[in-house]
């Protein structure tokens, strides 16, 4: 044990402060765990004079990022300032120093992973992103091992936080989405500019490196069919849970007949699924594999601590790397080119709610529309008409989504049919 | 890709026939995480004729154990014959012959894990037991490394599958526990005898060697407090239902005051907690890190292609080992003593159900003995009297086991009171 080794750590955020909170008070277990003493000899900070919630020497920050980088004698670089451009910089040429690197850096690992991880691979060293994905919950590591006898068919993660919380308001306490989000604002789950979140790029970006390591290929941002969850009103959350769904937002990865196809979108799953049941700023990735079935990870998806658990297991694997103990555990680099699957290429079950004028008919035809295009209907509610407007929910069987979209150009141009009010897809199992 | 790693297989059971199987349908897959070919060599059964649902080469089976075991080519025994007298026979010797041991019998990892893993330490090996608990769930490696930067303060777990499954057909097909027990006999969710399951020493078995990991200490199966299932009733679920909780078997390991608190019993659980939607044969493990906060686990606890998943990814890693890619992940030989605090020593909420002569006074006595004890009530529901008897359902708030059971006797002895139907401790969060 007298052996210790030397850190530098980019960004003292949130995540940097439960890194270095998480090194104090779990030392004793943290060191008998990596075979080695961690000094964090340096860190990278934008205002040294700032006051922190977390005690540190002042001796230990510096504003300038290569005073650290190329320190010959730190061994491990901690990446935690997020953004691309700038992290993209140093990890590369922490790299080039042949120094190991861990990021919670989910942008970066979904624009430029695969490329560092080649470069880390030549080098002799190894990136670890554990944090990357689903906050504190163990997900990098169980695919790359816990799951290696597997071929992964499928994933569905809940892999955005505050989507989930305002969904969780919305379905319990009846919330409307405007009071959700300003409530999730207030809480700290939600950013002030939220879009990101809200319009699914976050889970997009997430869904990039869970997908690619899942699937072993590589994954852009661009494969992504994103819809976010602005259009969601509590009409359709009660109406879900009525016909015995839950309404959440879904990261979706699926191996189909060699391709992949990637989706990000608000779903109805079964309230009996286990996802139906992950309440909250809680993440969770659902995974079938053709020997294990079915498995699901759950836990807190963000917060200073919960990261800060991933970093410190990335860095314990780190050390006893160094220590010749393990040697670079599995590398992503021999990636497969798979073929894109686009979204009309899949099918899908499909929840629609619409207006219409109540008068006689009006169903035949919707049915019949249905019927033209070979979508069968499943279940039907049609709610007492209110100033002779008819509201009707439906959801379809499985269909193509070519088919189900011929047939919805058919019923927006019924005169009868007011408006398309809401329409999301529902996954059975 | 040259090098090819001989590989022992004691069993050809439900398990065994699982790891030949994945090892046929997924062997690129294998092969290349593992970074080596893998031939199993030879095949202890009991019955070289006997019809298999698995092909195997009639060549490879043999049934003596010492041919495999004493093979100076084989470098992995894969022990699949479960029992603890031959396995520990078999475990002790391939570790004596420097083998790698992959395992995926409870009974011996609980009663016998620690010595074995010693004397793998010793010899530079190591065993692998991910199957043990869990079936195909990532339990073992989670605990040992993505949640390294933890101390572990809590695990709940529902790690029997076969009571699990009882469970849920009593609440969701409101089946009695007899007709429960007879159907998941029929569908092989529960075996002829099914006396280990029911009566809790399964689950206690499994516990032992998750709390040994989690809270790095040796734990015995006598320090486990045990219930099992075999006392509920249906009105039970449909009570704990109207009161926001559900029913399950929950095996409880809790690290308080640096003592360790071991306990498998019925528990009632908010049916919100992520726990109370695992359903059927599931398992899940529920845990609590001081840095992470909670996270659960959640899939199939037993079956042949989960708990051979479990088995093939522990033997890419042996063999990673064995390549010096990597070198014994960490291992379970420094354990603490810690002291083991008794179930009387804790404290807990409380279900009672009890029938009691209708008449006046009745309820008041019940009060003030519970208050005589500092025992306050959280909820209590009196249902329409029938025949003169009152049904009286009632939780206490969190209290000293000590405490309750005063009360409980100073009630037992009321004239009024008929009977103790039933009692479970209660679980808020």
């Amino acid at each position: 044990m007298e052996r210790v080794i030397k850190v530098g750590l980019l960004g003292l955020g949130t995540v940097g402060s439960g890194v270095l909170r998480i090194l104090e008070i779990n030392n004793k277990e943290v060191t008998r765990r990596a075979g080695a003493g961690i000094e964090i000899k340096k860190i990278l900070v934008r205002d040294p004079g700032k006051k922190r919630s977390v005690q540190v020497d002042p001796k230990l920050l510096t504003t300038d990022p290569w005073e650290i980088i190329r320190d010959p004698e730190i061994e491990v670089i901690i990446e935690l300032i997020g953004g691309t451009k700038e992290a993209h910089l140093y990890v590369e040429e922490a790299l080039k120093n042949e120094k190991y690197v861990i990021t919670a850096n989910k942008d970066l690992m979904a624009l430029a992973g695969a490329e560092l991880l080649l470069l880390a691979g030549q080098k002799g060293r190894n990136i670890y992103y554990e944090a990357s994905v689903g906050g504190g919950i163990p997900l990098i590591r169980p695919l790359k091992h816990s799951l290696g006898a597997n071929k992964i068919t499928r994933l569905m993660g809940i892999i955005n936080g505050t989507t989930n919380y305002i969904l969780t308001r919305m379905s319990l306490d009846k919330a409307d989405f405007a009071a959700a989000l300003k409530e999730a604002q207030e809480k700290g789950f939600a950013e002030q500019d939220p879009s990101s979140d809200l319009d699914g790029k976050d889970a997009a970006y997430k869904l990039c490196i869970l997908a690619g390591l899942a699937f072993n290929s590589r994954v852009r941002y661009e494969n992504v069919y994103v819809e976010g969850i602005r259009g969601i009103n509590l009409r359709d959350i009660f109406y879900a849970g009525e016909l015995g769904f839950t309404l959440k937002l879904l990261a979706i990865g699926e191996e189909i007949n060699g391709g992949i196809a990637l989706r990000v979108h608000p779903t109805l799953i079964p309230s009996t699924h286990p996802l139906a049941g992950v309440l909250d700023e809680n993440n969770a990735l659902y995974l079938v594999g053709n020997a294990v079935g079915e498995v699901m990870f759950y836990g807190p998806g963000a917060g200073s601590m919960p990261t800060g658990s991933s970093v410190v297991a990335d860095l314990i694997d780190v050390i006893r790397n160094i220590n010749h103990q393990v040697e670079n555990g599995i590398m992503e680099t021999d990636f497969l080119e798979k073929r894109i699957i686009p979204i009309e290429m899949l099918s899908s079950a499909f929840y629609l709610r619409l207006e219409a004028v109540d008068q006689p008919g009006v169903f035949a035809g919707l049915a019949n529309a249905f019927a033209d295009e070979a979508v069968s209907l499943d279940r039907i509610i049609q709610k007492r008409s209110v100033q002779g407007k008819a509201e009707i929910v439906l959801i379809t069987h499985v269909v193509e989504e070519r088919s189900f979209n011929r047939a919805l150009e058919k019923i927006k141009a019924f005169p009868a049919i007011e408006r398309i009010n809401s329409l999301f897809r529902v996954v059975e199992s």
